[in-house]
């Protein structure tokens, strides 16, 4: 049993955690006992931080304090802006851009000398990271424009003043409440494969930068990322066949065609991010176009009703609906796997701490397949 | 027995490789078969990274164009070596720099464009990084140094190139040798963290420069890499205590100091690659100084036969011999944990493109032990 392989790890429990569950028959999500949707509709990206770093929601002056110390940590040093612009001419992938600048964060982290073991310095500079992370991906973003940077303005909150860093402008409530809620919605879910990586990399006490540059760089794999970008792709392409959504839909599941943002390896059910973000994507609309919300109804209505995949397990997960909500607030495309970092930076930095806390070395074994002796020929006698 | 908590993943075997395999009561290393001994004494380390990577030791014609190509693709982007200068300027610490610059290659990957299946660009992509991460390295110690980078000279190998980027000049063959050999020492070494971490990455198909970014992220960690750092610590203060080295080692032990560079998870006598750097660090002391290796050897002999520690399982590991060496060699200790990413990235790439060829993303699960339901209380009536 010692000896059984167990590729991909699935089912293998690797830890205890206190931050999230999933519950995939009923379709429900907590973040430390809290249902998602009570937090997603009551709390903000900042409050839900603290509850995933400090254990319990803050009070009111715990919070003022708290997302205070976000907002004067959310600008970044000139090297940063510096070397984002670079990549921005070199044509730079964003997710590729964004592990370089939190692995750049490093050389400027103020508390540089403390013990890997004084986890309230890691704490800080986690939410140092977490600060940082929307000014370097919106400067990136502005360089690939032909723009300058837009400072951070400190009396926004962090959803909000990402999306006026982005455009220079400063979002409408409706705006800015739907991508705080769609940071809320994405911060934490179980050990997925970017958050083992930030685990394993934290196992070795290396410092948050890595354990965070590491979460970057898994989330940026197209098995892990990605998905809700791939559907927007879909609904953009809809959209330009001139088709109904609904003849449209006809014809790809006749030809088999896969429908990208159905199916969860967690959920058999309606994943609850997915019915708050099209509660969202129904309010951005009403305010503005309805096209992106008339076809992904149609989608999942078609899909659900009359081919009857829910019956099988298979119904819209989060990345469904929040790729045409992105949409919808002007962000660019390929900006949905950087925003899903943005988020989830808060999962990662949560689960490093708590691993550290009780902390044992990720090491486990490969079962060897190779030759057990060969002999040595000098390069010459081959 | 399926809800075990797996805590570190000690013993669960997670892949089946045909890299690299340990016995650690033989203390035998082998890769793909072959005694690493004999391939310390016999080979290069661009004939053990083709080994690694294309499964058996090249004939000479295929060596040699394998190590033209890997020599001519050494330069690093101007941007690259601009933000090197920015991080030696803010007194980054190598290992944070290091894995800044893997990130920041990926711009400049001519083959940016490939499928993630495509395993032969992979390989083409690792065998870029390999042969980066000396040039970015040795420009980050000029800078800090004040000076600026030497350009690399592609009429020598891959270890001689390094020591000649670092200092300016062409190392003698002694030198040039044994960094050779310390580099095929370290090249791979089962599924220590480093390599697992960019396993997990490379199982979401992420690239390879996210992978090795994360390999680098692992490394820096010090329940990682940096033990041969801990060791030159070690034996500069017995040097500057001015006592003999036996009275101070006497002392230390009787304090019940722990010695760095004895021991190992894996080995329980003495590491085969430790023997091969004791021998290495013999032929340099023969050649200049014999300081360090009189230090070593009177500790290792009195560990050995005073306190009969080899008796206990704990024997002279890899670091314990590699820390001196290099300190003779003239490498700034801060660069020792450098030098094996450098070295290990091999073996990284390694696994990568080995579990890639027949992937599975790699998502473990943690038992939630958090609470189970908490009644939301909006922010104002906390």
């Amino acid at each position: 049993m010692a000896d059984d392989l167990k590729k991909g790890l699935e089912g293998v429990l690797v830890a205890e955690s206190d931050l999230s569950s999933i519950d995939g028959d009923e379709g429900r999500l907590i973040y430390r006992g809290y249902e998602i949707e009570d937090l997603a509709r009551g709390a903000s990206y900042e409050e839900v931080l603290y509850l995933l770093w400090h254990g319990r929601l803050p009070g009111e002056d715990e919070l003022a304090e708290f997302a205070d110390a976000i907002a004067t940590e959310r600008e970044v040093d000139d090297d940063v802006l510096a070397t984002m612009e670079r990549l921005a001419e070199a044509d730079e992938r964003p997710m590729a851009a964004l592990r370089t600048a939190v692995s750049m964060f490093s050389a400027y982290e103020p508390e540089d000398e403390a013990d890997p073991d004084d986890l309230d310095a890691t704490l800080r500079k986690g939410r140092r990271i977490t600060a940082k992370i929307p000014t370097a991906l919106a400067a990136f973003e502005r360089y690939r424009l032909g723009e300058e940077p837009v400072d951070p303005n400190p009396d926004l909150g962090l959803a909000a003043n990402f999306l006026y860093m982005l455009t220079g402008e400063e979002p409408d409530d409706v705006a800015a409440e739907t991508f705080d809620q769609a940071l809320i919605l994405h911060a934490d879910h179980g050990l997925n494969a970017s958050t083992f990586t930030s685990m394993v990399i934290g196992s070795t006490m290396a410092d948050i930068y890595s354990a965070v540059t590491g979460g970057v760089a898994a989330l940026s794999g197209p098995l892990h990322g990605g998905a809700n970008q791939d559907v927007m792709e879909v609904l953009m392409e809809i959209d330009e066949s001139g088709k109904d959504p609904l003849e449209w839909v006809e014809e790809a599941t006749d030809e088999g065609r896969r429908i990208p943002g159905f199916g969860h390896r967690v959920y058999n059910v309606k994943d609850p991010r997915a019915k708050i973000l099209q509660e969202r994507s129904k309010e951005l609309a009403d305010n503005g176009d309805d096209k992106w919300y008339e076809i992904t109804t149609t989608i999942e209505d078609y899909l659900t009703e009359e081919k009857g995949l829910v019956e099988k397990g298979i119904a819209p997960n989060v990345d469904f609906y929040s790729g045409s909500v992105y949409y919808q607030l002007g962000i660019p495309i390929d900006m949905y796997t950087p925003i899903f970092a943005m988020s989830r930076a808060g999962g990662w930095i949560a689960h490093v701490l708590e691993y550290q806390e009780d902390n044992r070395l990720i090491r486990p074994r490969a079962r060897y397949t190779g030759s057990e002796e060969e002999e040595f020929v000098p390069l010459g006698e081959r």
